[in-house]
């Protein structure tokens, strides 16, 4: 019985966080069932098990697994005579850039056009811890820092050219099928789409039809969580 | 009998081509004897059987094959029974990526620091072509682009980011070896080091260790090549 702690915001149904999107998608993947449980930003003491304070946290049986890159791990090695996350060990070992490079480079130029929608979406018990630490985090009013979004798209797209690239010659990052790359980076559209109505990318973008593509995988188990139409 | 075009500066054992180090490396983890055949900008004519005029080119044989990422498609397929350069299908696709941010922003971020070095030590035939190319691409003077790279140098190590996070927790991108993804990344330092004394990496930086073990791969076929120490 596989259970995971979930970021969900002021509806217990609204689930934005793009590190916990990359498991579910990970799960479906593998074809694994899993309940999903909704955690709120300030309810620490229910992750006391892992000895920190961040999800996504899987539970398999009695066995506490966190982190998403260690989740992702253990699924491949658990599971490991369902489809591959990864295509193998060198596969595994590149993936960990496409972590990196998601984590630094996309979530920080997307979240400073999409961080006061996030606020606007989350519980009403986590308003003041969120607002104090990304303010501080950004050194200015979540206000001041959506205000000019407008004017950072372009750069923020232009962050997007080594994606473009690549899904201009094949339909997904891990070719011909997803692996659990394209689930990395697609947990923070996920993770956009979830909280806000800002359009992203362009029509004719290969990132829009990739993306496209990402929501409809599984059933279409990203396009029917609850979000905004892209 | 494998051949390379191989790109030269003003010194024939100058060999500064980030496109054509992938390359060499590619051969090396292959264990694949080449000829490096000197190439100059101009010499275009040179390249006529493949109807473009950039190098690397390798000729196998009777067979031409050009453009990098061909060329490591064509060895990985051709001598598939030595080691792998992509790990798999997988790793082959995943490679990609690597390729097209390093030629976009990896690329674009060193050139800035270089471009009045790379003059300096091009052949005398190809400096008029060289400063009139790149005057245009970046719309200012080689010197008036070089004049703050100190100031920009900051920013460079920025961009090295997810690279920088990825080789704390393992030694190559690859993971325990090197693959077709180091080479890539590689050759932009490689590149840089063949024709300018800058000193672009910290030296308790983990992609400054990555480069020297890169550096030492395959009997130091890198480190002995014509350049700068780093």
């Amino acid at each position: 019985m596989l259970q995971l702690y979930d970021l969900a915001g002021a509806e217990a149904d609204r689930r934005f966080s793009p590190y916990c999107w990359r498991i579910k998608m990970a799960l479906a993947h593998k074809g694994l069932e899993v309940e999903t449980i909704p955690w709120r930003f300030t309810e620490k003491d229910r992750l006391a098990p892992t000895g920190q304070g961040r999800v996504p946290v899987l539970t398999d049986g009695e066995r506490w697994v966190w982190d998403s890159w260690t989740i992702a791990g253990y699924l491949e090695d658990t599971y490991f005579d369902r489809p591959s996350l990864f295509g193998g060990s060198a596969g595994r070992a590149l993936t960990r850039f496409y972590a990196n490079w998601t984590d630094t480079v996309l979530h920080g130029a997307l979240i400073r056009l999409v961080v006061l929608d996030i606020f606007r979406h989350t519980h009403e018990k986590d308003r003041a811890y969120f607002r104090k630490s990304r303010e501080e985090r950004f050194g200015a009013s979540l206000e001041a820092i959506a205000a000019d979004r407008e004017a950072r798209l372009p750069a923020f797209r232009e962050v997007l050219a080594p994606l473009r690239l690549t899904l201009r010659t094949q339909p997904f990052l891990g070719g011909d099928h997803p692996l659990f790359a394209d689930y990395v980076v697609f947990g923070a559209f996920q993770w956009a789409r979830a909280i806000s109505d800002f359009s992203l990318l362009a029509a004719d973008d290969p990132v829009y039809a990739w993306r496209g593509s990402m929501l409809a995988l599984f059933d279409g188990l990203a396009a029917k969580a609850k979000g905004y139409p892209v």
